[in-house]
């Protein structure tokens, strides 16, 4: 693998963190925009199964010295707040 | 965090994983010995968690560049003959 040894791992670990939570955000919305019920139990846990994936993966990035802790407590945090933010927009409808 | 710049990630990913993947196949060690009933849902449950949190962590640190595709998931596969060896021990006695 020495190709990657010019790879900056801190700068690369955020990137794809971003990149899955945006994901994340990305499958809630399309679930709202389809089936528009946000209270369905199969919504709830694809939504905890995902962050659960995402909080994993950021708590590793942190443990391998790659991303800081606090950084990734808001990311997890601001993906948290934009789906709650859609969770109220889509009630209102 | 410029003292994490000798850090050596490769060995680093490696060394992580392999610790999460010892302590999955020691809580369910300990799962077995004290409740000795595989089939409960709970179970399954956690175990299913605990190996979905893994390959995320696994996946992650492949698409970083620090541990090599085979090598993940050999490590995967490895934990998944232990448990199973694990399992069927169990339901021998």
């Amino acid at each position: 693998m020495g190709s990657e040894l010019a790879v900056n791992h801190q700068e690369k670990a955020y990137a794809l963190l971003k990149a899955d939570a945006d994901k994340i955000l990305k499958l809630i919305k399309v679930q709202m925009d389809n089936l528009t019920m946000p209270q369905c139990p199969l919504y709830e846990e694809v939504l905890d199964t995902q962050m659960f994936g995402l909080s994993r993966e950021i708590d590793f990035a942190v443990r391998l010295g790659l991303v800081e802790d606090k950084e990734g407590k808001k990311l997890l945090e601001s993906l948290e707040q934009q789906l709650s933010a859609l969770h109220e927009a889509s009630q209102k409808k």
